[in-house]
């Protein structure tokens, strides 16, 4: 392992999997464990990157391409391209430089960023860093719903003043997810690690439990988050709130109904419950239930321009990678996220063009036509 | 291998693969051999495993889940939960303790036990050290149905005396399945381990034979038991009956016909005929044939607490686990057993939550509905 | 490897599996390559044993099985078990005993015998070997419809002559297939081992090529033989006449009209055209065809008992099996085809009872009917 | 490596694929990353073999063979069989014969020849070579639009002055794909290789961009060939022009409407575009969506005589291989590619042979019946 603040970017990384490789050496095993592991038996894991690579695209030829590009609108701005940097815990973890090194990579290629509520960095750090660069993306501060709402209003609080520009609630872990890789590894968050932004504020104790209670439903989950709570968040806050962690239509809908900014299609990077659908398979119905109402962004399993394609095709309005940051991230600090995302950005025109897609509000018509009926058997 | 009655619980075991992978270890392959085998090449032992994992979960999201609970009623209990431990034949071969400590480990963690009539334990033992715990789940006797009726007779008065609750009549086995991996092993069972509830008892020899006839039909056979033996046996005994080992829905409907207090939807393991359908892909339609006129459990394949939640969904009342509780008894007599116990039920009340499940009479609509119509193809 | 003659039945072997990767270790890399290998890329060969393989059983419980029986009517006899020997050319290459130690097992264990017109044997020594046994199978010949119907004429007339019962014409394979793997390995007839009954009868020299003719479609099949040769054959023989090689329903349906004593469903064991389908999946297809105007028989990569009873299930009124039939050879000579030959009625027995079927009658309810509509795109 | 002129042609090699895997070690690592590879993860380059290999072949009896012929009508002439050797790049790189190598050997078996634009040898070199030979097949020439029109004006002069029948016009590939193989491997093109009929004629440069504006769109793309530019095309010869690289109905149909000579439903043998579908899943919808009104041909994964057949009885008027005639160039120039070619059209005949087909306007019978409906599920 080279000293890691002094790593060049390594030659010969052509591809995000060429990333993943190199970055499986840079990273001991314990922080290897806790980035690219998955719940139980990771098959979601697995299957949200099948689930890209089954959808087909279906080329056509001899289009006008002159003045195509890739910007997208999203919240009354326009992004150069739909990628944003998904919320990842502890990336110091992965390189010294951390949280900033992945928010100046973000911004110089104009990706927008969704800083994790346990960033190894104070929020303010990484805002201040990045607000003014005129050609970064957005900058969103993701949150749980906290059973002290007082911890849950501070951090609101400290998101708005460092200028935080829309909060992304996660909603789809309310309790840890059978993790067995990292219980395997053995992991424990290396000294001088620790989620910053709630340093000082631990969470407060379960209620005690009486006999035959559930230590998870009677304690942890006692005063798990509800749709009320997140009325509650609405009001505390001026800012944009996007869902994290919807997969179910239903649930979609509900979402739909009461003002969010957006959701995102997550099934957490196949980090909590295994065996659910890959969130490709999810995303067109979810599309589909909320009509256009609110956008609809994706994350799992990214790893090539055309899957960032596909999930256009399949109704997303921007797409998040998570894991792929933290590669380039732990192989070259700022330089390498940046290549990642570099990488897909040239990626996804190349897709484009070979789908003679101009723009990406035409990217429905490059999937091949056989799954506009069968998409949910074949995933 | 250590000297069994010492083991501890080894380091590491985060689930019920990790309890497998070690207990190869520390049983012999003669042991190994009978325990894990199945018919043939294994294909019905590996489908019941990849048909829980085929099934996919659709996470809810914000739902209320304070006082969630996985109680399940069964014959007019209340269960603390629906996982019992199957029954297994000889697991004084897996550890020296054997069914004692199985049953000591179910009634900690609440499981029901099933004991097999080829325990290498007195059933009376067993029933005694288990019968007075307050937190005990259900305590069955399985048994066969044997041509020789005075020794079913006797046995089903053992069992009355000994306190067991139910009787569950295995009929998927008339004959020895071809158990390859045992006869290649050439699987002998070792000195001191027998099945001591039969002892004294050898099976009437059949008939001899005319030539031409068939040493199965005319042999093993001549006296299988059928539909008016089951009767026979109800009427010889006050406690409820349950049937283990039905596959189509055409028993299915007759047994619901006739009085019995439940079905077991079972292939045996995998262990009596290859190419069996997965146990999970009858479990829905068997469900739906007894349409709730008696409860229906499963067993094959379940290893993890996702399994469990799904079998409720698909229409189970309860579970069986039969090879893990032998996997946790090898790696650490009642200890390694309440800890499989313990990994399975932490992992369902996880599957349960993430899928906003607060009861598991909330279980059916936490299936990916494409599975509705689908199902029977998928699996 | 040990001298031939010698060898007894290896221990240990307890299914065809085993009896064929023992004859790999005896058989030499010459003949291993003629007997095992499979046209082109052996993709049918693959395919003939998972046709079977994703086939479902579906287990009946506490049906009377008393007096059970494993005996089929065929061409007006009524036999043992529905298993006959395939016809394999150049047995004297698995085992010096050759043809008839295969002859003798399949004698005593009262298996039909196909004896292959390329056999290393004399035809008239096989039938002298087996016709005095009061528990043989049927004795058939197998055939091709030579350019020289001299040729065929007087193989027809040694055929009855010796006491053979029924002639099999093979008509799927007027030129040899592309068989890679033989001519890889170079292989080559060994010395002393030919077509003894062809001997000193060389096939006509096919007629001389214009400029720009094919050397396959102009050269050898000139005279290729067609249905007006069947006709002719019929003609010549008071035998019945089987067609070996049958997979598309037209021909069969020709063949149903033309007085013949029953089909036989095959692709040749994989060995002459690669990627047709599986012989099981044209077997219930080609058994509706022909709506019982005549027997219809399959052979193709039937391994286990379990194969039998699926395609008897599917309508077959019996099977043959050829390779099994050579590892038995070559292990132990007839001892080794005797032992292949009990496996897979043992097997077959143990199938029923598990079904709960005492007759191959009631086979055809012992398929998962989830196949009854679906079989042809499942296999 | 053995000096490649004086290679003789290897014994064993009795398939395609043993040509592939005798090149694997025949060739350097740069040249074979850039003949083998593909785009991105190489799933399309996996799925063209694949569809193939799935399509099933339906063999039919006793059918008249003699006087069967492989010959097809195609723009005006009648070719020997309906196999062409597609454009391929630099193949001085695979042997130093290199182009002229390639002609004679598909000369000397009747086979067409298509010369890339980017060949290492003049275009009127290869034309003389071949243009005398009695029994060739059709020469084509294969050129890209380039954004200077003056450069392919000149390119069609040369090629109508030395003899060339048509040309063969290239739309799927307005960017290079993303070779990923090709760049881990740092391809570079050896000394004394070039494109020498573009030699001179550098592309032009592409305009400068504002800032914002994409490299890709706003200047490799700025001028990238559309319908108009092959209508251009069109008026500036008198050869007829076939169109490479549709896979969409809707280009088809277009292409139908223009006069154009032929199309190749292509995916550049999986080297542009990943996760686009095998070109044997789309031959049947262009075929039919042109229905008949001009000639299809279609290449990517064709590597056996069933797999011409295949296409044949898909729609296909012609099919075109690449990488095996470099597979065989480089192990034995002109010998190896005419030994290809020699193994590609036997097995062409014997399989049109086995499933009774005299002709290949018979092929399309020859695909088992299941496909009709289901061929695009199915690939």
């Amino acid at each position: 392992m080279s000293s890691p603040a002094a790593r060049p970017l390594p030659p010969g990384l052509v591809s995000l999997a060429d990333h993943e490789a190199h970055a499986r050496r840079v990273l001991d095993d314990n922080a290897w464990a806790y980035f690219s592991g998955g719940a139980a038996d990771e098959l979601t894991l697995r299957a949200n990157r099948g689930a890209w690579d089954r959808l087909e695209l279906l080329p056509r030829v001899l289009r006008p391409l002159a003045g195509g590009h890739t910007r997208v609108p999203l919240l009354g701005r326009t992004l150069a391209h739909p990628i944003l940097l998904a919320p990842v815990a502890y990336q110091r973890m992965a390189h010294p430089d951390g949280e900033l090194a992945t928010a100046h990579a973000a911004a110089a290629l104009g990706a927008g960023l969704v800083l994790s509520t346990q960033a190894s960095t104070r929020l303010e750090d990484v805002a201040q860093a990045v607000l003014g660069d005129p050609g970064r993306g957005p900058l969103w501060f993701q949150l749980y719903l906290q059973p002290d709402r007082g911890l849950t209003r501070e951090l609101v609080r400290r998101a708005e003043q460092a200028g935080y520009e829309a909060l992304v609630l996660t909603v789809d872990a309310p309790v840890h997810g059978a993790r067995d890789r990292e219980r395997r590894a053995g992991f424990r968050l290396p000294p001088g690690i620790q989620a910053v932004n709630l340093a000082g504020r631990p969470a407060a104790p379960p209620p005690p439990l009486q006999p035959g209670q559930s230590a998870l439903f009677d304690g942890l989950l006692a005063h798990a988050p509800t749709w009320e709570d997140l009325a509650w968040l609405q009001a505390q806050t001026r800012l944009p709130v996007l869902l994290k962690g919807v997969l179910h239509e239903d649930d979609a809908r509900q979402a739909a109904s009461l003002q969010l900014a957006g959701l995102i299609v997550s099934n957490h990077g196949g980090r909590t419950l295994d065996t659910t659908p890959a969130s490709a398979a999810r995303l067109p119905r979810i599309a589909e239930a909320v009509a256009g109402q609110l956008p609809v962004l994706v994350d799992g399993g990214i790893r090539r321009g055309t899957d960032v394609l596909k999930a256009m095709a399949l109704g997303a309005s921007a797409v998040l990678v998570g894991r792929p940051a933290i590669w380039g991230l732990a192989n070259a600090g700022a330089m390498g996220v940046a290549h990642v995302l570099r990488l897909l950005r040239d990626e996804l025109e190349i897709a484009m063009a070979l789908c003679g897609c101009r723009t990406l509000d035409q990217a429905h018509g490059t999937l091949h036509s056989r799954f506009a009926n069968t998409i949910y058997s074949h995933l």
